[in-house]
């Protein structure tokens, strides 16, 4: 563990990474050419892009009236949809703009230079920007940070701006999300508003508006947010008193109004509790993950984002305790975070239902983006294992295999009737799976600091030239992952560097075999946890070579037996890959399903190239419990339950709910 | 199965029966010595008799304000509690005249009869008696069933008045009962008020007063009632479309008003939904049993007693399904009721978690209202069965084995933070258990119609002695049970009589051996469903002893593998008694517990005399995962988790949350 907060590596530019990878390129492809063209068909649809250009012609609040749900008169009408809709422009931008850092696109560039213009037009001399209080309620700006989502938005907006700053060098939306930014500092700190968003996402953009600009007073600002955050009174309980005064309160999400919505979520017994927006304590204090989740996350990025920058033993001290707390007691195996629906978030130790779970899309990518992060913070492989069990499980079971389906809920057990959709009113999953597919090339390679380690975090097919130190380093890695654990990393630089390559052996690795140039250089199997990187130190040249074979033995788990709703239950995982039983591979129904013997349950992988794309599963041997049985008694004698052998098969959870409707779980009963 | 409803058994006199029983008399005692004291008690506290005076005294509405919770000013302030608490009085009424039916207790009849003295002097001419209305908004009378109990209450107090009139002879409260019911005659029916009770009890209340008045129009109402329900459109929509039109809808339960309860549980999407009341359809057209369990109960109690009287063969059809929907799909191990807390009841088949089950006192209590009315009807084991099953688990564990602590909800899995209280705002549970202890003598004995049966349908040490056709019979039964299987019966009467005497056979039962006189009569295994009854045909006179003895051998359950939340996981029960393990019997935490092999898990009982009172625990062979290997992953290869062997101590759900708190479950996991 490191002494203290310090950044060890850092991200490549995603554009000195192309990927290449039979797993991900059609992904990510149907991402580029689909989501992100259906993506900026919703700003048409749902007003968002109508809402800028009322703004921008100068449509005023009096020739508005209100943001209810639905309401959708038309560009000369009001203000069209919820009250953080700009935001979803602004992720559209940020996707945008990662798919411009990294192919030409023209027609996307031009549709991107359209949006940013018509943001610029928008915003007001004073750097202020958001539809909602310019449309409807300009006297009422800034009154109500608990429900409003005015720096959430500013956040986003940020966020879109240092990607395409970074994606094309041009200063135009910089410009926009700096003047915003320059407003907000004015607004808020020490000396101005004592403020809290009640939806985080400033913080963490504040410190990325740092990196670009250089600008300390970004970082201060992102500073004041993170302490001002669960201070005794807070802000925001002055805000939810008064919620009534904001008409945008109206909004309807969930079946309740904003305003009911805060009202239930920060309350109890009539007394705030800001634990909802993790408002509750100090973050120093904080000891548990507590509140909505994706509110949770990007907090927790932002904080640790500022640790990279500057040194806090007490907040560092915190951060750790918090990711303690998640990953040993509040995650789903799939890495999905988030037990229960009405306030999205977390609950207690171990309340980890599978059926209600709510693990919301966002939130895994949240804690992606934490992950980041802490690995770069870190450059230890705990984070980057935790990114790729949520990449490849929590996170990616949010997009259907065709790349144009996504879930916002993501429970490990069904009966069959959760579905993808096209699209949400609230619609923060999809984009937000957008930004991270585009940008999928951040979370593959590292450099340290020291500009003498190449990071190989994930593996994943791909080209990346890029400097590291006074060297220019250029590789192609190729790989069967995740159906096999054979990596293949070819060096292609023309001058040769001397640096230490650290090649991540995941957590769930038995068994290294590893050759350099076809020199065995490790074949052993991994005993301990501290076999955490494979780490060769040369002179590496253009035609080396780096073969990598990681065992992928089926795993049966457990839980945690605190974890009641696992008790009695295995799961199984192969490599990166948490497994599910599906209907839809079963002649009978996947509840009668059972394990016999978790010890000699050992189910063969088989790769099917006609499934879903192309599929690794697993088939074992268990039994299913005979229904016909069971309709005269809900319970019995265990030695009158008659049970059938019969084959159990596995597919990734992330495959799931691609074919016909019918019921799943990831946990499988014992008998 | 009977060719259609008749009733083929009834009940005996409670007053002929004298329980002597080592298990229940020490709680019938209690029940009788403490609990009814401290229910008359509560009366006074929680202003339920203020109200009722400050009628008789001629209050007006014009000297009273409002009904919100917590109103307690004093006899000269306004009405208090809620707006059902006239059905307290009721129920404690109900409760003394079971105790006045088989004892002297001078005292208890002489309050008894002051409370019915203020009954009749609140009672208006016109026979209406409804406190909160008659105090507060005389005006709204029978404006809004939906939520104001106004029939719920008149329900109750007919039952108080007939069981008075029982018990008693005394014709007085029977009075204030008939002048109520026959003002509800003339206000509602085909020729009044298209009105349907929001929560169902009138119904069965009004086949109770038929029986003891041999009025017809009484069962007419029954039956208007019992049809009025689930008609499109129903007179419940239009009253909720209202409801704040009432004061006393703002009465406060569970955190919300009435009003906003009422909204939440019969609206769907802003739409009239019924089923929370059984208002959805046509009972003749119910497939399930939904909505609120008490109600539940309450109605199908009413619909059956009414069968019991009338003939209906669409009606019968759909009780006996819907009682299989119950039984098959939604009932827990320990006859409990009702997933679901925020409407308190039921929810879809096999959704029965365990940790969340409401399981409410009353619930199980209308359960064997219900079965005990389905016994008299058809005279079949299997609701005599469903009797015991709830008596001795689901409705049991709601009283505390002082006898004078009670739980509410009852769920079969707790981290320890679930404890039983003295009391409650909305007291129904504690009265109810009062009035089913004060009548426990109601479910030992029946006979047949015909004058030739005399059955024994539950063990209860106790004497009877009571007419059969010319006959009068009279016996002792002893008996060892719940713990142990033998059971002793000794006729007593002077003249010998011929009768037919049928013996239930427990569904548990496995083995039977029976003497007459010490002549074996039976001795078999038990392998169908057709050994129901072990029956004698004789001539019956003092001196006849039948022996019994049934098997009580531990029978380790499975649920139906529909049922999730019990999936890789088995229950105990042992004779009528369904067990769970407990904290305070192990040295490690309960939810660290399994057992590895269910058909090798045989665990032994114990009496022990010194546990609550004497309790038989049963001791197995268990293993339990040590914590200590969980402290840095939720998740871990099964081979890699530890378990050491250790004792499993299984105690009878009843008696659990008796001793220091902790954990407990009825469902232990296997491995």
């Amino acid at each position: 563990m490191p002494a203290g907060p310090r950044a060890t590596a850092e991200s490549v530019p995603i554009s000195d990474v192309e990927l290449d990878d039979d797993f991900w390129t059609p992904r990510v492809e149907t991402n580029r050419e689909v989501t992100i063209a259906h993506q900026y068909d919703q700003l048409e649809a749902n007003g968002c892009l109508a809402n800028f250009r009322r703004v921008a012609r100068g449509a005023t609040a009096d020739e508005t009236s209100g943001g209810q749900e639905g309401d959708s008169s038309g560009e000369d009408g009001a203000f069209e949809g919820p009250m953080f809709i700009d935001s979803d422009a602004y992720k559209w931008l940020e996707a945008a703009s990662y798919v411009l850092a990294t192919g030409e696109e023209p027609d996307l560039r031009e549709r991107v230079n359209e949006v940013i213009e018509l943001l610029a037009d928008a915003q007001e001399d004073d750097g202020y920007l958001h539809t909602y209080f310019q449309l409807v309620e300009p006297e009422m700006k800034w009154t109500n940070l608990a429900v409003m989502h005015e720096l959430y938005c500013a956040g986003h907006l940020i966020e879109a701006a240092v990607a395409h700053y970074r994606a094309t060098g041009s200063e135009g939306l910089l410009d926009v999300a700096r003047a915003f930014a320059d407003h907000i500092d004015r607004q808020f700190g020490p000396d101005g508003q004592n403020g809290v968003p009640g939806h985080e996402e400033i913080e963490l953009a504040l410190v990325k508006l740092y990196r670009v600009t250089g600008e300390e007073r970004y970082l201060d600002l992102a500073e004041y947010f993170v302490d001002a955050r669960g201070q005794d009174p807070s802000p925001l309980a002055d805000e939810l008193a008064n919620v009534e005064e904001i008409a945008g309160a109206d909004f309807v999400h969930h079946g309740q109004t904003a305003a009911e919505g805060a009202r239930n979520h920060f309350l109890r017994d009539g007394e705030y509790d800001g634990s909802y927006a993790q408002d509750h304590l100090p973050l120093r204090e904080q000891e548990t993950v507590e509140g909505h989740a994706v509110r949770a996350m990007y907090f927790y990025t932002g904080v640790t984002s500022l640790l990279q920058e500057r040194d806090d033993e007490e907040l560092w001290t915190a951060i750790q305790r918090l990711w303690e707390n998640m990953t040993t007691k509040r995650m789903y195996v799939t890495g999905g975070i988030g037990s229960e629906h009405e306030h999205e978030g977390f609950t207690e130790d171990y309340d980890l239902p599978n059926d209600t779970a709510y693990a919301e899309t966002c939130a895994a990518i949240g804690s992606i983006f934490w992950n980041h992060r802490l690995f770069e913070l870190t450059a230890e492989r705990d984070y980057a294992d935790l990114i790729e069990r949520t990449l490849y499980n929590g996170f990616l079971a949010g997009v259907s295999v065709s790349g144009d389906r996504f879930f916002y809920v993501n429970p490990l057990e069904t009966t069959g009737d959760h579905h993808r959709k096209e699209w949400f009113y609230v619609a923060c999953c999809p984009p937000n799976a957008a930004r991270l597919l585009a940008s999928l090339e951040r979370y593959i390679y590292a450099r340290g600091t020291d500009g003498e380690t190449l990071y190989v975090n994930q593996f994943v097919g791909s080209s990346i030239e890029t400097e590291l130190g006074e060297d220019t380093v250029a590789l192609t890695q190729s790989t069967a992952m995740p159906w096999e654990g054979e990596t293949n990393i070819k060096f292609t630089h023309d001058d040769p560097g001397a640096f230490e390559l650290r090649v991540r052996i995941p957590e769930w690795v038995t068994n290294v075999e590893a050759t350099v140039n076809g020199e065995t250089i490790a074949e052993t199997n991994v005993p301990s946890a501290s076999d955490d990187y494979l780490s060769v130190e040369r002179t590496w040249e253009a035609g080396d070579e780096v073969a990598l074979s990681f065992s992928q033995p089926v795993e049966v788990l457990a839980a945690d037996p605190r974890v009641r709703d696992d008790a009695g239950r295995v799961a199984v995982r192969r490599g990166p890959l948490v497994y599910c039983v599906e209907d839809a591979d079963h002649s009978v129904p996947v509840e009668t399903l059972a394990v016999s013997d978790p010890d000699d349950f050992d189910p063969d992988p088989e790769h099917d190239p006609d499934l879903l794309g192309g599929t690794t599963v697993l088939r074992g041997e268990g039994t299913a419990s005979d229904l016909d049985t069971w309709t005269d008694s809900l319970y019995r004698s265990v030695d009158r339950v008659n049970r059938t052998e019969t084959e159990i098969v596995a597919i990734p959870y992330f495959a799931w709910d691609n074919r016909e409707d019918g019921a799943m779980t990831v946990w499988i009963p014992t008998t």
